[in-house]
């Protein structure tokens, strides 16, 4: 059965026009003015909506293990969140242990994802180092679809890459045509300034905050961006939120590097004051990596939006309930790190970026969605409204309003960092492989509906970057 | 009859893919792999080929009265110029005198592009200030298609626009849905300059850039921008030639101002040794404004398209012979200000931009059509290769190759900025309006074939400053 | 009579030591420890306190005959301010009509200056342009002791100098070794702004800050400095007040350019929430140039001063009352423009600055009095504890409060802007000209004890100016 | 005997005038217009010339251990050059092997240095790390007059500090009112491209500049500095040679963080072509880390004196002879990292710096004298012409010139990195400790003459780094 969308006005990353759009067998088939409506089509009135591709979040963490303890929000109950907000496909990570084999990693996490309601591509993690390792890459590369892997800075005695794994998996990824993509924390100042808190009697969420610092993300961006531009690779900062690293990006993106950048809705508009709350479970279910900053910063990453040295919004979702939060009761760096927003991210930033004329819509697109199928390199297959490209659409109401709430979120968790705020410009009806998968308020998707997606290296691009090389060996372009 | 391209590979300013493009009426009506060929349609091969969206070139003089004389190209030999360059579009500039009806010189203009063998459109400079011109400017925007006006913050006691005039302009601009440009020079430094020098008794060229040092574009940039940034309205600077200017508008495009940056083809590879030449004929031929710079100033430009600081590329073409340029044999200064350039912009800058790894093929694209056509709010009627665009496209050989030379050129003059440069990646076909205008050395297109196009003033864009505007006035962002 | 202060810790702009300061006939004439009492000497015990430069404040307004009134503290006034304040020296502006003869206004100056109490010199301001301003300007240099010539860039249909003005006396200043300095806002912008606010009938003091937002003065400052660096001459930017011209300064800075910048201790520390109160008395009050802004604006300053991208601190004191204040009761473009402040900076960047750990009690000094006498080259004779040096001194009680009052201040007027702050580190004693002048809240100075002391022009700085601009025409280091 | 220089002219970091300098037992202690000449005093006359403090080199390397060889100048011959070029003090470093207690590398140290001709003082650096080590800084602050510790970010598998140890060491001299210092390179990626290059079969001396680029320099600067600064340490950069960490040092400078930089003559004036040189025995010579540079860095470098963001100037001098540099004639990796400057430093700075305007010669004393100074916490004992300082004093002959060449060098090794550079601005006499230690070509010191001296810990600059570490935690600046 087709679905035809008619009356909408098409919203893209470029432009804004009136069309109908016409999906079939997952895909979209015909757009135009006054499209007929084929004989056995369910038809979706968008009159007064916009029809923009679906959301893409490159960055979830569900039922992640960590900590001691297991995310929440498995697939089913985050991807249902997910496509209750307009996102139609996640980005989630494998990470594998220490030691373990990066397939069997991956494979468990196939396995986990089989019961995705939203479509769902996996980056996958570097935690340690060896041959074996450096082997694997490529078969995801080459067999699996992953054209991205991350590499945590923080996170010391546990997962942390040091400069050496760094050097050798960004140059591995150069060879691959993959991207890296780094959580930017420098780990031994962190555990440094966690050892000094902790010594000093103060063991409360108050604490995490002042254990990671902004200049502790700004060093480990400005080390992994010069890393990768010594190497001569591209590289991509997941959850970019404090005003140093930021200025790492813009001034090696201002000398010619390509480095992309994300931010979260959250940090985009919640504070550090979140830490002060004498609610203890207030207070540690914020408690995230980085951490809510001071507010200059939310300026600082609003500019970056909209001068295109970040690229991305994402939301890190990985929810902890408050028994789990509780682990952390009489140590702040036990408490597990993570916050929901899966569902949110997109209302946010349509409420915030565009109704206070921040972005424009076109802007909106292509941070909520665009960028991110470009730089993971799966556009335009996604994040586009296009013939030819998957029907994974939003049908957007301006100017629809509702209230955020845990109480009525998908989540699993108890608590919403934006409780209480009144977004206008909300999803009406969220489209999956062209089938209506969320409509307001009803979940039509089942456990399963979503499809993994692979995505290959990008050649192309790659192929610059080595002319780019070959040039700055031959002759420094800086002379 | 139908033009059909068989073939070759399409490049956008986002993707390359293979795709046959089928043209009729001027309009692009299908594309596809394997099209079938209409009864009546001229087919080109495209094999090996890139398919590309017509350059446009945002900044021409064809026939301009200047300084005492008029440039050498008409719209005649400046448009064929252009198409043999790969060049379907200019943008000229309507340049009246203090006191002249804007309307009177637009149609001035019109009447000359009359005889234009490439789609034109025109830019309307503003170089006095009264009620009528502010009425008129409405006039060009509502009922011309005029969406930008120029200002010349050089060229003291002749077209100089002083700042009451820029602000009361820029102010109208903002009004309209238009976009303010400056040429940027402080223009009472460079008068103040000249006189020194000629008082010192140094006449000749090499004078010429001593009167316009790069710090002197740099104050007009920040100016313009500084002004165009308090009354909120967006600002595009023509010919930035200087690190300077280019910080300007970085620093300004950081905050999250909406700036737009063109440079020269000729800026990007020659320097200021010209003017050291001892031949007078050869230093003054180079004799522009902004002059050409030190080195280093280079890398800085190419860092500025690199990095999305610069948005287009222009020529500035506006050709003076060597009997005119004698005019100013005793004194710098009157020596008519300006070099051709239009045939060569695409071929240059694709041998200096894609060829060294610097810019993608995609980039090359968008900073030398899409970009412009963006900016000046014609796309994607122009500056894309898509179903329902203009069928104004480039067939580029990447792998043949010429040297450049006033011998050969389409230009008038006697002297060429590149002579002897030796470019890999040339134009093989230009098409204008779905006609073959330009194929490997033979100029099919005939004076008139050309034709104006409008530009609408960007109201969904000036929404959202608006929006912007009205937010900074009640909660400042930067508080 | 001879002055000896015992058990004093000596603190200049570069250390801090115990030693005993014996001064005679107006000069420091010994230090050591332990010096012998000379039989005539008076002694003043220091033990526990510090001795420093007594400040200078090289921005000053007393008697200005501005906006149709006078401001009410005269020489006589405004210095027993001073001086109870622990500043020995101001430096006030000798301010010409348009057409007035500088020499003119100089001489009715130094006529007022006569009943000044403390030490005082004067800039001269260029309101106007012929060959008799140029030659003025000579004549003020060579026999009067003025090495600096201020500007205003704002006040448009007044005093503002326009760019051709700015050029020549610049340059007049390189000629004759004189520093210029600006008063640096787009005038035309703000004139703009404010007809824009009352046609909108928005007229009361909070229109004050609307109209003169910080992208005017960043406009302003980048073009002095442009235009200075340009000449080759160095340049002063008096009261910077915003992140846009510390920014400008910073630049130019970085790039090797002689740039000073002051700012005042009100900027520092009051934010434009004063202009929102319903108060309207209170509000006018604070209606000066640049307005005070909002509060991310000192953050800036504050790293300004630390980083030494601002070199000198001062109070613009100029003070209206009420009454005076009232005449802009219709339109906010008619309030007198000025505070006070002179009495008060030293104690307020003491308890702000060194308290904070924001600055060093060294560069305490260095902002509150050495770098003024460098930059305005009368250092060592001033600024400096040292034998030779004139006895310009305070004793400084770093352990004292009080807090700030317009109930218990010097200053005529009934408003204070540091009202009801509570400083800690206030003068104990100031010594003026090898006396006390002011003791613990009693002035025993009277009119005329303060002198008009000369500045010469700076010779040695000038020459390597000299060699640097000569080097840069021959050979450009920018290459 | 004391020693009387008659008819200077005195030039510190501040000021120049007339004055003679009277010294007695190794202190100046009398300053002032013609001074009488005492009975026994030795008179030098030095009119026409300048009399400036001694130079002090804060990075030697004599007789060092290193890459398997030791350095051919030990610190006799060294410290003879140092004297012959009007260097009076050099502070060289203690390099202790890892596991090496620090007080028995610190003693074999000083056993060296007591054959000194110059004054010298001791760095030391942290190699490894466990308590023993910590303890001992303590010791050597206490007990040995060191207030400053290295640390080499580069060097793998042999003196890399890593980050545990970077954080570990500059917490402890935060505490012991120490300074940490850094030579800043990426150890991980100079390993990896040296691996790299190596593999490709390039193992020339062209090889070490392409191992050791600019962003590898860029990095650690970075790192080291948000690392001081998350602490609230102070930083000493030594040998900053790249664009790229001068920019970090400028960015932590102007947010208000302490940073200081040193620039190596040689980088000021030598650039990377050396290394293309086909007669290896020369390019061997000029391997050092960090190499030189491409020329732009060189400007970069200038301007960072000028704008006051570096601090200090240095050699590096580890001199290396032919025969020692042939180590690595099959693997460049292998070749000795070193070359000699001590007795050239000062006359390059005055000729390059001076002679051309960039510096003026307040600024050269404070970049080869003063600052080293002030940083190290010996001033005004040191880098100072003032009563009561010791005499350590250059008597500079601005006019005289003389072409350096290994052939008149003090230097033991058989190459020079300024060979055939004409200088302009040389010393005439060298004063140590109050005697004439070198004159005119003659050397009239004695092996042991120099005496070590201690630096104290910086009490009163840590109080305020104190205040201001607490005012951030209470209430974050920045927010």
């Amino acid at each position: 059965m087709s679905l035809l969308i008619k009356n909408g006005t098409v919203v893209t990353h470029e432009l804004s026009y009136q069309a109908d759009v016409l999906c079939d067998q997952g895909k979209i088939i015909e757009m135009g003015t006054d499209l007929d409506v084929p004989v056995d089509a369910e038809v979706v009135d968008a009159t007064g909506k916009l029809v923009m591709p679906g959301g893409i979040d490159p960055h979830t963490h569900m039922q992640l293990p960590f900590m001691g303890t297991v995310a929440q929000d498995d697939y089913e109950s985050g991807s249902a969140a997910a496509l209750a907000g307009g996102t139609t496909s996640i980005i989630d990570f494998v990470i594998p242990s220490p030691q373990q084999s990066l397939l069997e990693a991956y494979h468990q996490w196939r396995d986990w994802g089989s019961r995705s309601m939203a479509n769902y591509s996996l980056h996958v993690a570097i935690t340690w180092w060896d041959d074996s390792v450096c082997e694997e890459m490529g078969t995801l590369v080459h067999d699996y679809g992953v054209n991205s892997f991350k590499h945590f800075m923080a996170y010391k005695n546990a997962i942390m890459a040091t400069d050496d794994i760094l050097v050798a998996s960004f140059s591995r990824c150069l060879e691959l045509g993959a991207i890296p993509t780094v959580h930017a924390e420098n780990g031994e100042l962190v555990y440094h300034l966690q050892q000094q808190l902790l010594a000093k009697g103060i063991t409360g969420p108050e604490a995490h905050p002042l254990s990671r610092p902004s200049s502790v993300e700004g060093e480990a961006a400005s080390r992994a961006i010069s890393i990768a531009g010594t190497l001569g690779a591209p590289i991509y900062l997941v959850h970019v939120s404090a005003e140093e690293s930021l200025d790492a990006i813009r001034y090696a993106q201002d000398h010619g590097q390509h480095v992309y950048g994300e931010v979260l809705a959250g940090h985009l508009v919640v504070d550090d004051r979140v830490y002060q709350s004498p609610d203890w479970d207030y207070a540690a279910a914020h408690v995230m990596s980085p951490p809510f900053r001071p507010k200059h910063h939310q300026r600082a990453l609003w500019q970056g939006l909209q001068s295109g040295h970040l690229h991305t919004t994402a939301t890190d979702h990985c929810a902890f309930c408050a028994s789990q939060k509780a682990m952390g009761a009489e140590d702040f760096t036990k408490i597990p790190n993570g916050t929901a927003g899966v569902e949110e991210r997109m209302a946010v930033l349509w409420d915030q970026g565009v109704n206070t004329g921040r972005l424009t819509p076109q802007e909106f697109v292509a941070v909520t969605s665009t960028n991110t199928a470009k730089i993971f390199n799966v556009f335009p297959r996604k994040g586009a409204v296009a013939v030819g490209s998957d029907a994974d659409l939003v049908i957007w109401d301006p100017e629809a309003s509702r209230v955020i709430s845990a109480a009525t979120h998908y989540s699993k968790i108890e608590h919403n960092i934006f409780e209480g705020m009144k977004v206008t410009g909300i999803p009406d009806t969220t489209i999956l492989n062209g089938r209506i998968a969320w409509q307001r308020g009803t979940l039509y998707a089942r456990a399963g509906d979503g499809d993994y997606f692979e995505r290959p290296p990008y050649a192309g691009y790659y192929a610059a970057i080595e002319k780019r090389n070959a040039l700055a060996e031959a002759q420094p372009v800086a002379r």
